[in-house]
């Protein structure tokens, strides 16, 4: 467990819980992430699955109120060229209260170390505003993000 | 290098080099990345950091018509949710004969041994038909693609 101070110098953090603690472990409980995905209606991935998922992540940053997951985001890739921002998640009643926003900031500057030149991710519709606030751009230069599931 | 025969069996193989090679390797010399990369317009990318890129990859795709590559795709992801293809590239003299139809493919075919739900990419203006191929779709669900470079 990582407690951060970055979010006491930003105007959003005012109503964040007291004692939000923020972790960057891969190792938090896997099925605590299944449940904080499943309270905004994400359908339930097995913890086994999820625990091999966090592994072979790049970076993992979950927020914290005592023993409650309240917020997670993660992302993959190369370490190297690109990375790419899956699962950003608030638990509903803890929502519009900066926690969103800390969790990404948190997410970004690991991905930073690493020094990535593209970070990349897919907006659910109505969530592009949001990303918009940490550099994000819809489709730049007419590129589209493209979707296959497997049969 | 493995010697696949899939593309045997497709129309669009016809005018494939008859003694084409499909490598699985991660461990192509990087220098010929950044040659194949170069030889469309991308920027040239340090081979030591091509090198960690390619071993950070969960799958890497490479054609070659003797010594020289002239197909190349790679994915990177966290081996059990989601994939991302990158650096889908055909070398211009062997372009429309089939190769980056036989490099997605056998890049795909690696992924779905990983049992991998969702497969995406970002497609360059112009090339959403190419991958529509594959059972790729634009903005599903009007979730859209975003992209962060870094400062």
């Amino acid at each position: 467990m990582v407690l951060s101070g970055i979010w006491k110098r930003h105007e959003d953090s005012k109503d964040l819980p007291p004692n939000l603690i923020i972790s960057h472990e891969k190792t938090i409980p896997p099925e605590d992430v299944q449940e904080i995905c499943a309270s905004v209606g994400w359908s339930r991935r097995e913890p086994m699955l999820i625990a091999r998922a966090l592994g072979n992540s790049l970076a993992v940053v979950s927020a914290w109120d005592g023993p409650l997951m309240v917020g997670f985001a993660r992302a993959t890739g190369d370490k190297v060229f690109n990375a790419t921002i899956w699962d950003v998640v608030v638990r509903p009643p803890y929502q519009r209260r900066g926690i969103g926003l800390l969790v990404m900031r948190e997410l970004l500057k690991e991905l930073d170390t690493f020094e990535i030149p593209l970070v990349t991710l897919y907006a659910d519709p109505g969530t592009d505003g949001f990303y918009k606030r940490f550099g994000f751009l819809t489709d730049p230069s007419g590129v589209r993000g493209m979707f296959r599931e497997r049969m």
